[in-house]
């Protein structure tokens, strides 16, 4: 087990402000390529912020349901490759066995942007009901919630240009906030992060800074996730896939104002929750 | 072949403006699975926005070395799947068979997020130098070219949510602008329509609105191109990439400031172009 390498960079650059052009120094966030193996075998190569790998590790192999609970990974090692990293994960041998048959079984090389599935049929997987949560939220606990994530967004704030993922609980706050330059990435280890630290995704909100493709509402569901904030708009089959999975879609978030695409019954004014 | 789907949808939502809570309307992007298929094998499934399908087609195999130049595709098909579309190109036959065996010498179902490479090592490969190209640019033309692309982004002005990227060219403007959902989509679809419009990458600017991980360089360098500029900031491992392809690389452009990370000779006060 190695230390992860460092989130970010100091790179040289000439600043032109005003047609007036000084050289100088700025932090930007780091990037290497990121194996994920199970059992010996790399299922996916992503490029990825060298931080929270472990988290990372734990969130793609509940995310991609290839682990169903934290207790599944046996063990997980991180392994410094020539140029990346390799998180080496162990599975409980139950699944593994599962996990290798289901390897043999496909094709061939394919999958791709979508964590090595084989097929269009695959990429619209059916999600798991998100109807019976019960989290009610205030408008303003709404505000909050992205408030909070833009104060926690440390790697951003220094180096610009990651995506960042947070779990906010009303009347508790700001449980946990992951970074990435990957929007994906930044989801899954915060789901990796809450399920190693036994948070229950349907007591909160999870809060993203990026815009909200379907495999974020996938993940949001799988994890367990009631409600689903982001700063920035949905797609039209986002909102689609988060009506069938009964999760409440709120988008383009900016100060106190928002819009609420599915189940909106989970907002209700006057409901704010007693700060803990 | 068939047309493509909309690449917008009109949703219903609730919009909350100053605590104000009011049902309506709202276009989104749209989002669809695509595959991309070679001979008969699908390679990829992409969620994309389902428009300019065939520049996408062409523009992924150019990126991903699966083809060289646009005559190497003897027809391309759009299909239209259950709940997406495949995307079948027929590569010139011998290609085709080399494509085969590369296929065949992969071992699994790897690879994700990198368009199914499966290797640490696949995810950094060597780039084509691009130092003899010639093109050089005042600051002036790089503001017009960010200023150019933000007026061409048609979808996003409609639905919010969806990346461009443009190719500018000094003293003739904006050639073309392609727009998904994806960053990488974007561009694979401008570098498609390029080729396919006989645009010579090295005669002007590739223009991004999205964060420039390493993938981006790669592919800009690859097309061709020379200058790569985007609104947002670059990863460290963008910029050392992009030093080491011989690639001018900047970002954070807004308005008439932005950082030049490499190769800033290109980049000539008072060598502005005379408008053809």
């Amino acid at each position: 087990m190695v230390e992860a390498a460092a989130s970010k960079a100091t790179i040289s650059r000439i600043a032109v402000r005003g047609g007036i052009a000084t050289p100088g120094m700025r932090a930007l966030p780091e990037e290497v390529p990121v194996a994920l193996s199970f059992g010996g075998t790399t299922q996916a190569v992503m490029m990825a912020t060298p931080n929270d790998l472990e988290d990372f590790g734990i969130g793609f192999a509940l995310s991609e349901a290839i682990a169903h609970r934290p207790t599944d990974v046996m063990s997980l090692d991180i392994v410094e490759a020539e140029q990346g990293f390799d998180v080496q994960i162990q599975l409980d041998p139950a699944l593994q066995t599962r996990f290798s048959a289901r390897r043999r079984k496909m094709a061939g090389p394919v999958g791709c942007g979508l964590c090595g599935i084989e097929s269009i049929e695959e990429a619209l997987r059916a999600l798991p009901q998100r109807r019976d949560v019960a989290l009610t939220l205030a408008p303003d606990e709404v505000h909050d919630a992205v408030q909070s994530l833009t104060l926690h967004q440390v790697l951003r704030a220094e180096t610009g240009a990651v995506h960042a993922a947070g779990f906010y609980r009303p009347g508790r706050g700001m449980a946990l906030v992951r970074e990435d330059v990957g929007r994906h990435n930044a989801l899954d280890k915060l789901i990796g992060a809450m399920a190693r630290a036994r948070l229950d995704a349907a007591e909160g909100v999870v809060v993203l800074t990026s815009r909200i493709s379907v495999d974020m509402v996938q993940k949001a569901a799988i994890a367990g996730a009631g409600v689903l904030v982001s700063v920035s708009a949905p797609t039209a089959l986002a909102v689609r896939t988060a009506e069938q999975a009964g999760l409440t879609l709120i988008g383009i978030a900016r100060g106190a104002d928002f819009d609420i695409f599915t189940r909106p019954d989970r907002i209700i004014e006057g409901q704010k929750h007693d700060v803990a």
